[in-house]
């Protein structure tokens, strides 16, 4: 029979089911690899040579002519920095402008170079890109919340192949963050400590969903994974912003993130996938509640009527078993 | 420039990208019609002569011999009746055994008769299937939440093309739906009105997002619809539970429930949707407090890592102009 497991973080239930639930291996889409995309292609606005299709670039790592990394505002932005955050009420109704900012980050001049084949330090690059893009948008003091992603293949929401990450620096902090933020408050409140710090104690002492353990991160399945292959990667250090990351996590991190796309690009064919780096409101960062990390979620199943209707997921795959496969699965 | 909208019945924030918006006619997918489907299919477990393929029904509308409506425990159940409802604890980990009850309601005979094709009567005899089960599931105390909903096409996250709805009654209140119903609760507390009757005549005076107008229901696209073409029936006695339906509100119900779904797939090409019938939890069902509604969700756009990590959805269309098309679009 299935299990109703619950998640620490959110209090959200999740359905594992058991009946239904597939082997690993099962989840394997064998999609198209990089090796069939080209290294460059000419309409592609992210491609060297193409600048000047996008809008003028915010910071280029490597030189203006051979750039590594370029992050530009995104010309089709959600949110953009005009108009101001103000309130407008109309009986029940509340909105306000758009204000905010929308960019991406195009990870590499080659059209086909995912990030776990980036080279070490092409990667360390990167990470350091995110942080100083999160350094840089936090200044304003409008800016609220800052959500780094990246959409991996279409049936993860992207409709550009090139390599690239997005930033959206939003004015406001979404009921879905603030309740995260107020759950592990509450858990500081009552314990003194920080309920994602207790999270890492308790996977340790059951070790049966940590896929990898380093310096400075675990890498795990959590115990209530709302998907197939959930992965989060959650820094050792207690650091409740993203922002504050070190340049020796930097280096460690993009290791790991490397291994962890590297695997699930090898052993599931290349999956469409999200990763979201979780961080605390930008004004509540210097505080002790929060853990920063980041939640790779592959897109292998899709969310149906009860999923949106209830927020109760189901999970056809054990954390337990998808964690032990990735373990010991050899690159 | 974009604008920021907040959902009044979750405080959720979206954004209308109008940047990136969409007119209402570019969103038809021309998807294969049921003009495609055969009416009957010798492997489907739904259709006649194959009932031994299935376990046994719960309820048959029509005649055993000549059936209109089957109801049957999911062979594949998230929940199933066993085992009891106690939470067993082991540090931050909280789990229970899936207790619950799981059915799918096989909506007609025919394989490739969806509900907009259905006589009256058949679709009026459907909705008063969902009312019965409804209150059949509520009778075990062990039950706190009754979920009804359709999974219509494989991108809604359906396996089974032939026409069926599903119930799952959870023993749990997933906080999702408690977050909904305290919103609706502390409305009520203070202004001693029901939030979902507030927003219909907020709607009725804005007068500009209702897409139809009955005896006893209001159709509308939502002021913060999540999705394009998002669409809410609500009815406007005030009753908090599915489970107090009227006769004549079912009546009326089938024939709005009909048109809507109509209009979608001639309109849109028949695109994948879910429903959901969206209703107070079971214990709480007889207070005035919230109002039972059915939410339609056409999948047309696909959430990515920024929904997926900050809770906020990117519309690409405006609710408004979705809601004229449909009001105008003739049959």
């Amino acid at each position: 029979m299935s299990e109703l497991r619950q998640d620490p973080t959110t209090y959200d239930w999740i359905i594992i089911a058991k009946e239904r639930a597939k082997r690993p291996h099962e989840f394997n889409k064998k999609q198209e690899t990089k090796e069939t995309l080209p290294a460059h292609s000419e309409n592609c606005p992210f491609c060297p040579g193409n600048e000047d299709m996008t809008p003028k670039a915010e910071a280029v790592y490597g030189t203006p002519e051979k750039w590594n990394i370029r992050v530009i505002p995104n010309k089709f932005a959600a949110l953009s920095p005009t108009g101001n955050t103000k309130r407008e009420e109309r009986k029940l109704f509340r909105k306000s402008y758009g204000y905010g900012r929308h960019e991406v980050i195009i990870e590499t001049p080659l059209h086909n170079q995912f990030i776990p084949f980036l080279d070490d330090e092409k990667v360390e690059e990167l990470i350091k890109a995110y942080r100083d893009r999160y350094c840089a948008l936090k200044k304003d003091p409008k800016i609220k919340t800052i959500i780094i992603f990246k959409n991996h293949g279409a049936g993860a929401g992207t409709s550009l192949e090139h390599p690239h990450t997005q930033i959206v620096a939003s004015p406001i902090v979404p009921p879905y963050i603030r309740r995260k933020y107020n759950v592990t408050t509450q858990h500081f409140d009552n314990t003194g400590r920080c309920l994602y710090c207790d999270i890492e104690e308790s996977e340790l002492e059951e070790n049966a969903r940590i896929v990898a353990n380093t310096e400075h991160f675990m890498v795990l399945h959590p115990f209530a994974s709302h998907y197939p292959f959930e992965t989060w990667i959650m820094p050792k250090a207690h650091k409740s912003s993203f922002g504050y990351i070190s340049e020796d996590e930097q280096k460690d991190f993009a290791k790991v993130l490397k291994d962890v796309l590297m695997k699930l690009y090898v052993s599931l064919g290349n999956p469409d996938y999200n990763f979201i780096i979780h961080t605390a409101p930008v004004d509540d960062e210097h505080k002790p509640y929060y853990l920063w990390h980041m939640q790779i979620i592959p897109r292998l199943t899709k969310a149906a009527g009860f999923e949106l209707g209830s927020g109760i997921y189901i999970n056809t795959a054990l954390p337990e078993e998808t964690a032990s496969f990735m373990r010991d699965f050899k690159l």
